[in-house]
């Protein structure tokens, strides 16, 4: 580990919308010496070299990490875990390894089978669309937001500065964690919101097959608890099937409540439900005053 | 019924966020002669008269009521319900009286024992905001919005047409539709999001009492799915206990969309998971393009 982030090349592998976007970000903010994208699409290369993503892109992933100082894999979480088992040989033995994943635990043990020269440190930008791709990336899309780090017991302090810099250099606010214990938080502020918008929609779809006004007399209420059931399916069913045992407590919990509902609505128990209503809402309005 | 809605003096009746925006709009775009507030907040009266939102207001609901062509209802549900009983002998014998409560079939119920000369129609138009109360009043709130009318089996044509005036004089778009069928949709449309939202709160709160974290890892995509459950709680309780059996409907729903999320997480049937979350998104994506 010697450069510091304003001598490095980033590559950046996978240029959808988190890839994408903080190829930009390192880009406009000059944060490195040099932003290359590894994508599997040519088209793609084209485009993030004509949108100013990159200083340059290829479709090929030895040729993208050969000179990398810093790697940052930006796929979906299981295709980050079968990368991280196939790379090692192709890496600057120097090389930092990173990563955008919404889960850390998976990725994190994956990083442990890396060549011992090569330094790695997981990482979780906050931030997110529920659309996908590098058409809607966006050199903001980090500014001001959480990025969580992970290091793994052999990461060392100077990996984690990089990785640091790494995180500020495309305007985020890098937090270290352990990776099971940010898997246990994202499972309630993350896949939890994303169960209950799908769970939303299909319930919906039920109670509407009899009748579909409801569809018609949807509006903000619905659009908004249901925004994130549009995100991308592939991405989503990966980070679900990484921290599977996170997300089962989380829905047990959610279950729970929902019953809760239900059942102070049967028994017409008016004066526990709205103190439950309350609870929520004020629980709501200190989370996002 | 004699008079046009340009000739009209409509009384709005409870000056919070929906009775507020829509005095405001009428004014705004004038739409009546003469729009009349009543509040039971003296504070309230010096406040509609200063935002322009009124032509005049007053605490006082017989003062408020003994010139009205129309009467709009905005307070909560059962306070509606409530008033329906006891407005009769203060109303002008030609009055139409609607309201903008947001279920309707014990509203409507209510409105079907109004003086025999008095016209009835059931309201409710589609938009809102998390925040309540007059201070957040919006005269564009209503605009593009659809406006569910629900006639009585004794309602004239010409009481609907005013009705439909009334809508259109606030920018919004008139959908004539029968109570039990407009409880049922917004049972699914609006009142489960608000369940789903509440339920995301308290589960979280439950997740997040060994570790916090949780809430500090929070975004946009737990604010959203989550912003409903800040409305107000009476207002919600109101919702909630005059449309019990379709919510309950509902949650039934919500409970088994959940539990087969949870199922399939749970015997790791990947590809049917897949198959459900593609189902929730595609729909979403149709609802909301």
């Amino acid at each position: 580990m010697v450069v510091a982030l304003s001598d490095a090349q980033v590559t950046v592998v996978g240029l959808g919308l988190m890839g994408g976007s903080l190829a930009a970000a390192l880009r406009r903010r000059g944060s490195c010496r040099r932003v290359v994208g590894v994508t599997r699409q040519a088209a793609k290369v084209q485009r993030a070299r004509q949108m100013g993503f990159v200083d340059d892109a290829t479709t090929d992933l030895a040729e993208g990490l050969a000179e990398a100082d810093v790697v940052v894999l930006a796929t979906p979480v299981t295709d980050i875990v079968v990368k991280l088992s196939t790379i090692g040989p192709l890496l600057n033995p120097d090389a930092l390894v990173t990563d955008v994943g919404s889960t850390k635990r998976a990725i994190c043990a994956a990083m442990e089978a890396l060549p011992a020269s090569v330094q790695a440190v997981g990482g979780h930008p906050m931030c997110g669309k529920e659309s996908s791709g590098l058409a809607v990336a966006d050199p903001a899309l980090y500014e001001g937001k959480r990025y969580v780090l992970c290091p793994l017991p052999s990461t060392t302090a100077s990996a984690l500065s990089l990785a640091t810099s790494l995180a500020e250099g495309v305007g985020a606010k890098p937090v270290v964690l352990d990776a099971a214990r940010h898997d246990a938080a994202v499972a309630a502020a993350s896949h939890l919101p994303y169960c209950m918008a799908v769970a939303l929609v299909l319930a919906a779809e039920e109670l509407a097959s009899e009748d579909d006004l409801a569809w018609e007399l949807a509006a903000s209420g619905f659009r908004d608890t249901s925004r994130v059931a549009a995100s991308d399916v592939r991405m989503m069913l990966d980070i679900l099937q990484t921290n599977r045992d996170c997300v089962m407590d989380a829905l047990d919990a959610a279950e729970e409540a929902l019953g809760s509902l239900r059942e102070l609505l049967t028994v017409k128990d008016d004066v526990q439900l709205g103190e439950r209503l309350t609870s929520a809402r004020n629980r709501r309005m200190r989370v996002f005053p």
